[in-house]
């Protein structure tokens, strides 16, 4: 794929970027000033023909994008999700859109298990605890916290990732519901579906958004949805930021109406909100569900395959589109 | 148990304490000033039968105290640790002993995990990260991790709380290698023996401490073991911190010989080693393996039970000796 010119949106893995060097023609659109992209990418359109692009902060693929380059054929996502992706628009220009599933689901899953734990157990607090010298400074006294095993864990969408957090929490003792727009029952006995999200979080002690974003999923964890989960209730969001009516969330943490949160990511990241960073019963995470060098790896490698078979003209190995 | 004469070492949950007062007869021995708890002792020994003590910092039951109470029946230990109880000089002297287990099982083996995943990922230095706005500041950077999923697990002593933390991290993949003096090979055919902890330290990604202290297990994780872990090796310990060398332990992390650890109980606790508290590699927590709402009050109901059966001539619920 020596002639494929690829451009890529932002910096995302150092390997993924020195590979698509040397196999490819790349763009690194940041090379341009911010003020000169426009220019940048008329001056270029002649010869993009893919883009790479992350899932979160940064991600790209809007209707501006597609338009501005008409020789554009593929959008390859470093990322599980894809809703900054205009799909519409792609089928619309008949462009193929591929993501990065399965390779990170053990890492989500992983991820969203350690914050649930975190946030009950208090982990991150109680380390700041110790190295505040408070530990020593109280005698040896630490709060009580709240136990994880045999709470019920609702989650919200049983694909790949959710299904990874059910047989994770299912070693706790944890009894699964979950909530997802096409029923699953039968595949999955052990786990309860329920029709509605807030029926979810009123029987669940930990709500876990585990779901795509979506048209129907936007806002999905709304005012209502936190309320039923309540002063007891912890949210773990490994989904994407707009998944969580976020003002109504920072707003019930704050006011105790909600328990807790382990938060993986947010409305407007890297931007969080200020009175989120001073609660003790949240934990923060900087979206790096998929962060771990064993995933980047390999998420590069499936972002590298995609575009290979795309310019062999062979069959896409994860395609959205 | 009206008349039972009970002496409290030290603070240890409301719960207990109240019902401690209410039942029996309670004596709190930070009641008298630290320079006169041997008049205290004096002045109360003919009516001392029963001594509550925790499991940590603090913990007693050495001979000096068990000499100065010559009444004294019983020691109800608050943890499932009995190893600050002179056990020689209680079997000499007629003494029962009873300790908590199975009650806080759960919660030790959950911290034991959420330890694991909060080392390898990073989770407290990441809701540091995000805190510290520095998430923003490095326009949305954060530093890749390490998977959890997948990773050896070796486990010291295969016990009730070993088990537990085995069957969670079966739920991840983790392959389980266990050392301990008895070999249970036959009972965990899913789990690897091996005959040495260096051995199994080699083996390991994760080596969790989850047996119990005592002279065979006293500074079982040497610097020998600590080196066969590895740099790129996490050490969880649950168990008590003088099942570690210390001062290997945190020159090997400073050095980078270590890869991080997850770490609940120290030494000299609530003394921690200032070079720890400086090092992003490790996570500490204020002995609060047992520490939650749920398991305390049934630890608290466990103890209470323990003297009452021995008030009433009945045989103890969980005895030690």
């Amino acid at each position: 794929m020596e002639s494929l010119g690829v451009l890529l949106l932002h910096p995302l893995d150092t390997y993924l970027e020195q590979e698509l060097d040397r196999r490819c023609r790349l763009l690194r659109l940041w090379d341009a000033p911010l003020d000169r992209r426009g220019e940048f990418l008329r001056a270029h359109a002649s010869s993009i023909r893919a883009v790479v692009t992350g899932g979160g902060s940064g991600g790209g693929g809007d209707a501006a994008l597609i338009d501005a380059l008409p020789r554009l054929e593929i959008i390859a996502c470093y990322a599980v999700g894809f809703d900054r992706v205009d799909l519409t628009r792609c089928r619309e220009r008949g462009l193929r859109v591929t993501n990065t599933p399965g390779v990170l689901t053990d890492d989500v899953a992983d991820l969203a298990v350690g914050l649930a734990i975190a946030a009950l157990r208090r982990i991150p607090h109680a380390d700041r605890y110790v190295r505040a010298g408070l530990w020593k400074a109280n005698n040896g006294h630490y709060g009580l916290t709240t136990q994880f095993s045999g709470k019920r864990v609702g989650i919200i969408g049983l694909g790949r990732i959710g299904l990874a957090i059910a047989k994770r929490v299912e070693g706790f003792g944890c009894p699964v519901s979950y909530y997802q727009r096409t029923r699953q029952q039968q595949a999955y006995p052990n786990y309860t579906y329920l029709p509605t999200v807030v029926q979810l979080a009123a029987d669940s002690d930990v709500l876990v958004v585990a779901c795509s974003l979506n048209e129907q999923s936007h806002g999905i964890v709304s005012r209502e949805v936190i309320e039923a989960l309540g002063p007891r209730g912890v949210l773990v969001n490994v989904g994407r930021g707009a998944h969580v009516d976020q003002p109504e969330l920072v707003a019930a943490l704050a006011e105790g109406r909600l328990g807790g949160a382990g938060l993986d990511v947010f409305e407007a990241e890297p931007d969080v909100p200020e009175a989120l960073m001073a609660l003790d019963n949240v934990v923060l995470a900087p979206h790096m569900g998929s962060g771990t060098r064993e995933t980047r790896k390999a998420m590069s490698d499936l972002v590298l395959a995609n575009l290979e078979a795309h310019a062999l003209s062979k069959p896409l190995l994860t395609p959205v589109v």
